[in-house]
Order: structure tokens, then C-alpha cells, then sequence
């Protein structure tokens, strides 16, 4: 990797007569001493090296050029300051600024990937070279943007040449097989019988009074099972998310493709809106075009993950230990992600409903508390829904929604997805298990986004995703849809199905 | 109201010779009985007469002009329909169809309104005297585009002379004065005591585990009280809301100022996002106007009136009579408006927690369950809240979101409010009271929109919603944050509320 960059610094006044003495010494320590700072022995032929240099009036002009440490914009920045203090002292003159010529970097990449990136005026590959040349000034200097630009386009590559998630699936655990008597599509007996209905929006359904009992009783059981068993506390996390937390969690590096966009109107004002509604009232259709004029910028959007919402109510704080670690949980409202198209039952919806569970603690603490919940889970898939289901260590799920790629330095936070056997969907060997729940530690990841500590020590978090529709979708798949039929210490607490109402 | 228009209607031939006979017979059978039909005795001179007209080849050229009864465009339905009988029988030829040359229509209006409206190609007020000009065709006339756009111009007459809500309250019943030691805005004494904490977005809180526990103390409340007792069953109503569910529900008419819009993506492609992704990764910026490009025209809004949404769950259907009243209810998410800006407490949010309940049932049924649900909620607010509040009755709740005036013949809807005194915004008397509950008989509103039938007689519907914030707000206002001095049969069900966490 090369850089090759060219500067003119500024400074507060002209450089005296006999100053270049001064800055032929400055650009020597430079280079012999405060550019290998930091760079490791067998990396030394990396280091910056100033390779050109003059001075004229209130300017200097530099050429600096390096292998990957320090890199060059990094050198600018130390000589900036180390000449600041010895022309200061010397001569009471200050450096102003810089402004940045030439800015070539090379890199040699396994693959070529997308490098159209802002500050880029330039790129192109000669072969697995690819040379980029950026316009960039003082402030993204300062702001790492060039790192930023090198950093993306070898996670670009890394992504292209080894994908993201498929690679990382590790076995945990497995029940034993369980004989089903049932082998349908559980969505579309749901509509035979008329307990679901889709809803007119797509990937949304209409739950009708006896599976929503189902729901809940799922409820009942994670409530005693888990909730108040472990000391769990109920609160309300907002549901319409800003960019604002999405910056801190990191899902604003990757879920738009999936996102249930936001958009607010410019002004509630009755009077900016009464061309909509007259059109609408002569014409009885709603004037998308005109409506889209009337609204700002998407501001957010939908609930994706449920659990960076609870990250503001402790954002900038400084957590009491004895509060840990905090155990808190969220049912208050749906989650939403723009899926893929074509014919899906309720396993897959853009609208759905869950509860989130999210611990902060120490990194013990965290840890410990994970693996209770998977003894309440376990305990529950097997006890009481005596489900045929498996575990895996998968790749953290923040991870995957933000297009990161796992390394073995990420092993401090990890995800368990929960797998359940759809017997309509073909033999366990060969057909696509269903994801129907998940424990993630997360690692100092949220405390670090949105700046939370406690008094000592590291803190970490953990959260844990319950969907509603991917329970009843795995325990509807292996059981049908007959009480009768139901495992007994589920039925024992569903106790009878309400009625519904009859069409003809 | 004066109605001038000419067309030209085509007919499958050319007329033969002697035909102009035919057409006189059936301009004077039009004008003498056809025109007349249904007109009111003593509002004859207002019916529509064909004062010109001359036929050319396959083409009839009419002028009709009308009073309000019948009015031009429906006299030249009719006459279209006739002529067609008439030269089928004898000539074997048919209408085609029509152009419509020329439609000016001039009325008297009270005040002066927007008239910018869809098909109209020229408006100009002389004094009160309002004259249209319209570009419409035949599907216009078919869909009774001129009717709509003179309805709307009345609507709109009314509300800029009356206003729309203000106007209708009529109080019911109030509880007596009750003392409070409390005088604070409890918003403020929640965020003090880390209850709470603003949201990122506007009008958004996170609730903490304290007022969480009070939020579901409610709920048992609800549920034991009025939801188990009164015997409705849970449903899971969709929280995405299509067009097409609010152009049913009559909501697609006027709450536009308010709906937090949904955009979705134009594509999942991750291809398509990745320039998008890309520049957040070198900036760490949101790029808001490419984002805009990248989505579509927006499919709806979040919810905002709750009830709409279960109805496409029997849309179309013919309800069994054994299966009535239906009684359900749905809490399974958020409601959003977009209020107005400024500092609001609890009491005033963009996102809120709503518990919805849903009767469908003969007139008689949903008159009777509304009595029953009054009861109910006196009992709560009287006996185990010791609520100081009123109820009243106001402009149904779908009138004033639909931007309709209230009229004499719409008394078999009504909606009740039940407000709440806030001793902190001043005297009983001049300070605003919190609306904090209400109870709809919707008539059949809704059944007609989403064309749901019962075997035989009138449906009709009801819908009552139980906002959670609002109920907090009424009874933190007047009790205070303090469980000690909460009324005994509230503190009992309560019991305790969690300690929440500690920040240094």
C-alpha cells in the first residue's frame, strides 16, 4: 500500500530570512524520528519519509510519502504540530492550515469492488492494482477519511470474495428427532380455518382471536418462564427510529435495503395540505406525486431491531454497579423489514411482533446471564412445546444487519440463532430450518455507541429476540392446529381456543 | 345554482334521414318527464332542460341547463340512456358516447374557498356568485366528479364559517370535585425522578420500569374490568396502514397534516444500495437525498386510528348473526400522528400506546355495549382510580379526522369524550381539561366502507380507545408520583413498583 500526498501548509506570517535551516531540522526529526513512532520493527520501510520540501513566504510545500504505517495523511498531522510548536517558539508563528494538492493512494486488492466513494475523484485498477486519488482538505484529513475510504474498500472486498453470513454456522446442540403428525404449510391452514387473513399491505397479516391466544399464551410462558423467573423488568422503547440512534448502533451501516422508510410532513398546517385533500375528495384517489413534494427527508424509519431504541433512556451515563446488571424488556409494538417478495406465511412478514430482552453488565455478568436464558429456553422448547429444534453459533446478528465481517477478534460477542424443523418444507437433512429465536452477547458494542459506563470496568450487553409469528410458525409446522393434539403442558395452559367469529 | 353544459353525443351510425323527428319526440319526452322525475313540487323550474340542439351525421349536439334538481350532467345521463332505447328499437343504432364541450357551473356561496380543484379549468368569484368552469368527459360525469367537487366546495363553505370541532360539546355528566395535594405537570416530575427520558425523535418517551408497571396496572385494569368482564377477545391488528384501509375508512379524506408517511425501498437489491451505504461508511453521514431517489412514493402511514385496520379482516364478508356482537380488541402496537411542535408532556405525543375495542354488531347491540362500556369505565375512573373527569358529548371522532361537519342526521353516530382535570394548568374553569378516553358508536360507517353485511338487518359498529399516556397523564396529574398517596384500590393492584437503575 502507497501514499503519496502533497500539501501546502499555511502560517500566520511569513517565515523569516534563515528559517529554512529551522525547517530542513524539522523535516529531518520528522522523518528519522516522529514518522517511525509507533511503526513496528519489520514494518520500518513502511514509515512516511517528507521527500520533497520548500518554502516560500507565508507557505510550505510537502511531499510526503509512505507504505501503511504511519500513513502520509497521519504524518501531515504529526509535522503540522510538531513545526507548530518549534516555529512558535522560534519565530511567534503559528500554523494556519494546510491545504491538500495531490492525494494518490495504491493498494493491491484480491477483487475489484464498487470504489465510486465520496472524496474519490479518481479510481482505477490495473489488474489488482487499484490506484485512487482523492480530493480531500483539511477537515477529512482530520476526520480519518482516507482511512475510512481504505477500510470500506477492503471490506468491500472481503465481503465480495467470502460473503457474509453463510460461512459461520457452528452446531451446538440438537434435540432428538420428534415423530409429527403434521406436514402442511401452518399459514395456509391458518386461512382454511379462517384465523388469519392477510393484511392489505404487503408481508402483513390480520391475527384473529384464536391464534392471537396462542400468542399470548407464548406470552404467559416467557413471562413465568423466563421474564419474572429472572428478574426481568418491563419498559417502553420507542418505536419510530431515528438516524440518530441507528449512527450509534451501526445499523446505518447496512439496513437500508430493508428499511420501513419514515417521512414527516413540512408542516401540519391544514391550509399546505388542502390541495391533497381536495384532490383526494373530487378525484378518490390519494396524490402520491403531491404528497411526496409535501414531506421532508426520510427521518428514520420502523423498528429493525428493537433493542437500539432502549439504548437512549441510559445514553451518556454513568451506571451505578449496583444496578447491574440492568435486566429490562420490551412487547410494546411492532417491528418492521421491507422482505423479500413472493409468497410467504406468517415464518416471514414485513410487520411483526416480538419481545426483546436486553441485559447490560459486566462482561461476566453477561455472559452468566446468556446462559441462563438458554437453560429457560431449552427448558421451555423442550418441556413445554416439545419442539424438534437446534442451536448454532452463527455470526452476530448486529454483524450481519451491518454488512461487518466476522473476525476472531469479534469472538467476545457472538449470537446463538435457535433453528426449528418445518416438516412441510421436505427431510431434516435437506430443507431449510426455520430461525425462530436468538441469544446475542453483544459485547461493549451499544455501551461503547452511545456512550454508557459504570464506575469500574468494562460493560457489556446482551439482547435476545423473541418473535411471536416465528414461534407460532415452528410450533404450528410441528404440531398442527388441533388442541387435542398439542403437546399436554401447552394445552394444559392455552386451556381452550376462543370461538372466532363465522362467515358464510 | 345554475348549470350550463353542452355536448356532443356519437352514435354507432349515421342517422338516416328523418330522424330529426325521433330526436324532437325525445328532447320533449326529456324535458317533460324525464328531466322532471324525482324533482321536488315546488322546486320544478330547477329541473334540467335541453334548451338547444341540432344532429349532423353520427353526432347530436345538446345543451342542458339546470336549477339543482335535476342537474345537467345527470339529465344528460338520463337522456343518453333514453336515446339509446329509443334508436335501438328503431334504427338499430347505439351511443356511443360523449364529449362534453363546455360545463359552467355558477352558485352563491357565503365566503370564498379554495376552488383550485381537480377538473375544474377556471374559477372566478364575482361577489358571492362562484362560477366553474369544467374540464371533464365521460368518465367524470359517470363518477360524479361535479357533484363531488360541489359537495366539497359546500364543506368546505361550512368549515371556514363554522369551524369544525369547537362548536359541538355538549356536557353529560361530571364526577365532583376531588382535592389534589399534587400541583405539578407530572412530565416534568417523571423526568426528574428518571422515569422517563425524552426519546430521540420528537413527541417520543422511553418509559421506565416504574411507569411501565403503572401503564400495565392499567392494562390489568382494562382486562379485568371491562375486557374479560364485558367478554372481548384479543386480535392482532395490522399497524402499517395502506391507502386503500384509509381510503375505506374515510381517513384518506383528512388526516394528511398528521400521518407519519411510510416509504418503502424501490428494491431490496443490496446492489442498489450499495452508493448509499458506501457514502455513510466514508462520511458517516445519512445521504437523505439519495435515499429519497431510492424510494418509492409512499404506500401509507403508520397507525393512527387503530380500528381501521381490523375491518379488512371480515371485508367482504356476510357475518354470521349467531356470531354477533363482535367484540375484540387490539394492543399490539403504536400510534403515530405528527402533532404540533413545541414542549408537551406525556399527555401530547407523535407516538402513543393505545388499547383499541371493537363491537360490530345490529344498531341495537352497538347502542347497548356502548351503555355497557360507559359503566365499566365510570366504575374505573370513579372507584378504583378516584378520578376527577367528565364526559361529553363532541363531534364523532372520524368527522373531525375526515375534516366532516356534524348535521342533524348523523345522530345515530356520536362519539363521547371523557376529560380529565389537570389541577397543574390552573382553575377548573378556564384551564384545559385532557381528553383522555372515548367511546364511538360509528354507525355503519365502517361496515359500508369495507362492504360487510350481516344475513339481514342494518350493521353497525362501535370502537372505544384507551390511550395509556393519556390515562397517565390524568391520573399522575391529580395523584401525584407517590404510591403511598395513590388511591387504595389502584395501590393495591400495584403493590410495588420496581426500583429502575441508578446513574452517578
Amino acid at each position: 500500500m502507497e501514499f503519496d500526498l502533497t500539501a501546502h501548509l499555511k502560517f500566520s506570517d511569513d517565515l523569516p530570512l534563515g528559517a529554512d535551516a529551522e525547517l530542513r531540522k524539522a523535516v529531518d526529526d520528522a522523518n528519522d524520528t516522529l514518522f517511525v513512532k509507533g511503526v513496528p520493527r519489520d514494518s520500518a520501510k513502511e514509515a512516511a519519509r517528507i521527500i520533497e520540501w520548500h518554502a516560500h513566504a507565508n507557505e510550505l510545500f510537502v511531499r510526503i510519502v509512505s507504505g501503511r504505517y504511519a500513513r502520509a495523511h497521519d504524518a501531515l498531522l504529526r509535522f503540522k504540530k510538531a513545526l507548530g510548536t518549534t516555529l512558535g517558539a522560534k519565530y511567534r508563528i503559528g500554523v494556519r492550515g494546510y491545504d491538500v494538492n495531490e492525494f494518490t493512494i495504491k493498494t493491491e486488492v484480491e477483487t475489484q469492488v464498487r470504489v465510486e466513494l465520496p472524496f474519490v475523484k479518481q479510481a482505477s485498477y490495473d489488474g489488482k492494482l487499484l490506484t485512487l486519488k482523492l480530493a480531500v482538505g483539511e477537515q477529512e484529513i482530520e476526520k480519518k477519511i482516507p482511512d475510512r475510504i481504505i477500510n470500506l474498500i477492503e471490506e468491500k472486498t472481503v465481503r465480495q470474495l467470502y460473503g457474509t453470513k453463510a460461512e459461520n454456522w457452528e452446531l451446538l446442540w440438537e434435540s432428538p428427532q420428534k415423530e409429527s403428525h403434521f406436514q402442511q404449510d401452518p399459514t395456509l391452514a391458518l386461512q382454511q380455518r379462517q384465523w388469519i387473513r392477510h393484511g392489505v399491505s404487503r408481508g402483513q397479516w390480520i391475527f384473529g382471536p384464536q391464534v392471537t391466544k396462542v400468542f399470548n399464551t407464548f406470552v404467559e410462558i416467557i413471562e413465568r418462564e423466563i421474564l419474572a423467573r429472572l428478574g426481568y423488568f418491563e419498559m417502553i422503547f420507542p418505536k419510530m427510529v431515528p438516524w440518530e440512534v441507528w449512527k450509534r448502533s451501526g445499523h446505518a451501516r447496512g439496513i437500508y435495503p430493508e428499511i420501513y422508510y419514515i417521512s414527516t410532513p413540512k408542516t401540519r398546517d391544514p391550509g399546505y395540505w388542502e390541495d391533497v385533500e381536495d384532490y383526494y375528495k373530487v378525484t378518490n384517489e390519494v396524490p402520491l406525486e403531491l404528497i411526496r413534494q409535501k414531506i421532508d427527508d426520510p427521518i428514520g424509519g420502523m423498528c429493525y431491531a428493537q433493542c437500539p431504541s432502549f439504548w437512549p433512556f441510559i445514553q451518556g451515563e454513568t451506571i451505578s454497579q449496583e444496578s447491574l446488571p440492568i435486566k429490562v424488556f420490551d412487547r410494546s409494538g411492532t417491528s418492521h423489514r421491507y422482505e423479500s417478495g413472493g409468497i410467504h406465511g406468517i415464518e416471514r412478514v414485513d410487520e411483526f411482533h416480538r419481545i426483546e430482552i436486553v441485559w447490560v453488565g459486566s462482561p461476566k455478568q453477561v455472559t452468566a446471564e446468556a446462559k441462563k436464558l438458554e437453560g429457560r429456553y431449552a427448558r421451555i422448547f423442550n418441556d413445554i412445546l416439545d419442539l424438534e429444534w437446534r442451536k448454532a453459533r452463527v455470526t452476530p446478528w448486529f454483524m450481519a444487519q451491518e454488512g461487518l465481517i466476522e473476525t476472531q477478534d469479534d469472538r467476545s460477542a457472538g449470537t446463538i440463532d435457535y433453528e426449528a424443523y418445518l416438516p412441510y418444507r421436505g427431510g431434516r437433512a435437506d430443507s431449510e430450518w426455520l430461525e425462530f429465536q436468538n441469544v446475542s452477547i453483544n459485547g461493549d458494542k451499544y455501551p461503547r455507541g452511545f456512550n454508557v459506563k459504570t464506575q469500574k470496568g468494562e460493560l457489556w450487553s446482551g439482547c435476545s429476540g423473541i418473535g411471536l409469528e416465528r414461534w407460532a410458525a415452528a410450533f404450528l409446522a410441528q404440531k398442527g392446529l388441533d388442541i387435542e393434539l398439542w403437546p399436554e403442558k401447552f394445552a394444559t395452559r392455552i386451556k381452550e381456543l376462543p370461538e372466532g367469529f363465522k362467515f358464510l
